[in-house]
């Protein structure tokens, strides 16, 4: 099994609604350093698994959406605890969505699955990791 | 699969038996740099794996339990090589316990594999990963 | 000379005035990891420059008064723009205070000069750093 | 499943053929920071995955027949990418050959797999696993 | 004093002349991961030592003007050395210039002096510091 | 003003005296990843601040003296307490006496300081800095 990786980071304000939270109820916010694991049995014809400056443009791409926002006032994540957990997710299924769209070009299709961490600080850091379909 | 980890450290002597320790057959020690990893294929009710806050405490306690020791003189240890594998292992299990004694909460008892990597240097690790069975 | 540093870390939300700062106008937030250096010509009657438990104490008493805050909220940064760079400024004003309150040990006022490193993210940071006056 | 891993490094030159690689296509070069992990069920005798002291001089010894070379000009890699995708699976081949030489011990023959990480810079990397079969 | 540090890197083949130099004579390579650190005494009208945006543009427009090249055959690096020390004192040049022409904004013109730190492998680096004379 | 730095690491054990040390009076250890900054204002004829490769080997003589020991044993440290910072004096004072013996060659007695940073954990280190007098 290959894998590729890149790194990127975002940042974004937020608060948590429950208990379980703590002081986290309150508005504040994080940097994520995300890194994007592709993951296939083989490489392509060009002995890749995908092309890593194609891949970190496309990670660019998918945090230019979350960065620099509040994340409490996002139609999608209303209603929603924006755990790094779900970002993790959210940046998943985000990614899955730039490969379907033939973004990373057509030999990225053969990526089989993702892993996406988010390092919230220096102590600690949430993943989802799944398989790609397309 | 969604994983959430944690990062701390403790700091401990020992020596090893058998010609293949070669000079840590002496007493010396280590500071381990140890990152837990919590895994699971869904999350919450709140959207975590498991909480943060209370997974740094959980492994803070756990490592209170090495910190600042001999293991050369601790009875758990007497007649073991106290390798960086065998300690990985060993906080593995004492991080079970303390999931299934419901100290993490009993959203936590979801969890249900941990890896457990116990960094001796800036270039070598061990670590230990199994399924949860409470 | 020398130097003893810790590590910890602040989560907030901020945001910033004038068109410099582009998309960071918006309401968004960060991590910030800090290294705290403490710097004297030489060590006290202990062999310390100052007592690593007692200042990983006293750093994370000074960033408790930011964490899991906005900024924009804060009296005390009312009308100004939070950088890392003030925000490195701040928290070593702050550290002065407590060393001259005693509160790291009278030892501890032997400390010549601090530095203050906030990373706000694996690719960008700032600092201060200058004399203790006490 | 207990891991053992060692890191090194190694500096090369080379360059790559086919549109996709774009400025890369030119002559140039990289540090490659390898992280060689070796996986088993059980640890042996010794309490050990694989004796680290061994397993950092044999990932010496394999990393000196690429260090400081020209993959261009090297015979092995003619006509071949030499992507980091490909290296990390070089370095796994000649490890396993080496686990299957003995070179690591007799209980070593125990590793199951290995799992070898190439870092190019502080944000891409590649990996190749897979089960030692000797 | 208040400094600012971004991150980058580049990716070069080289080779060097002397025996001091050992196999590094021969043709091979290198990726330099970059900090580098702008200082002064004071921050600008905005708060800031310098944008973080632009520092980060201009070092990536300097880096780009090395990275994918062999060094051996760069007219402005024929007959010298290229060691890390070389390269960070080069990048350093090419940085004041920039800072000089004014690209980093007017208020930039205030940083006092900077730090150039080649990283050339996860053990061993090389800097350059100095005034900025405009 | 050029720097070169080159890193390694030692494990010790031993055990400190004085209430201050809380916990630490007992027997335990530590891993410490050292730092070793070489200083001075120009290059030497080769270009270099000091030959990385030597470098390299005089710390990992350097540290040889003092890996796999119990601190508390040694004659040389009876009645001291071996905290980071002293054992950052330690490796300098001993660094020193290496260049004046010529060890890491003629041109490396134009090396003007060093600095040594051991780093103890994730979360903590000292260091120590200073002239190079011959």
């Amino acid at each position: 099994m290959y894998t590729v990786s890149v790194r990127d980071h975002f940042m974004i304000a937020h608060s948590f609604s429950g208990e379980a939270f703590g002081p986290a109820q309150r508005l504040h916010g994080a940097t994520y350093v995300v890194d994007l694991e592709f993951r296939r049995t083989d490489v392509d014809a060009d002995g890749m698994v995908v092309d890593i400056g194609r891949a970190t443009e496309a990670l660019r791409t998918v945090l230019a959406g979350l960065n620099y926002r509040n994340l409490d006032e996002e139609p999608e994540f209303k209603g929603r605890n924006t755990t790094t957990e779900f970002l993790a997710r959210a940046v998943f299924d985000r990614m899955v969505a730039v490969i379907g769209r033939g973004d990373l070009g057509a030999a990225a299709r053969g990526v089989e699955s993702l892993r996406v961490t988010l390092h919230e600080s220096h102590v600690a850091a949430a993943s989802f990791e799944g398989p790609v379909r397309l």
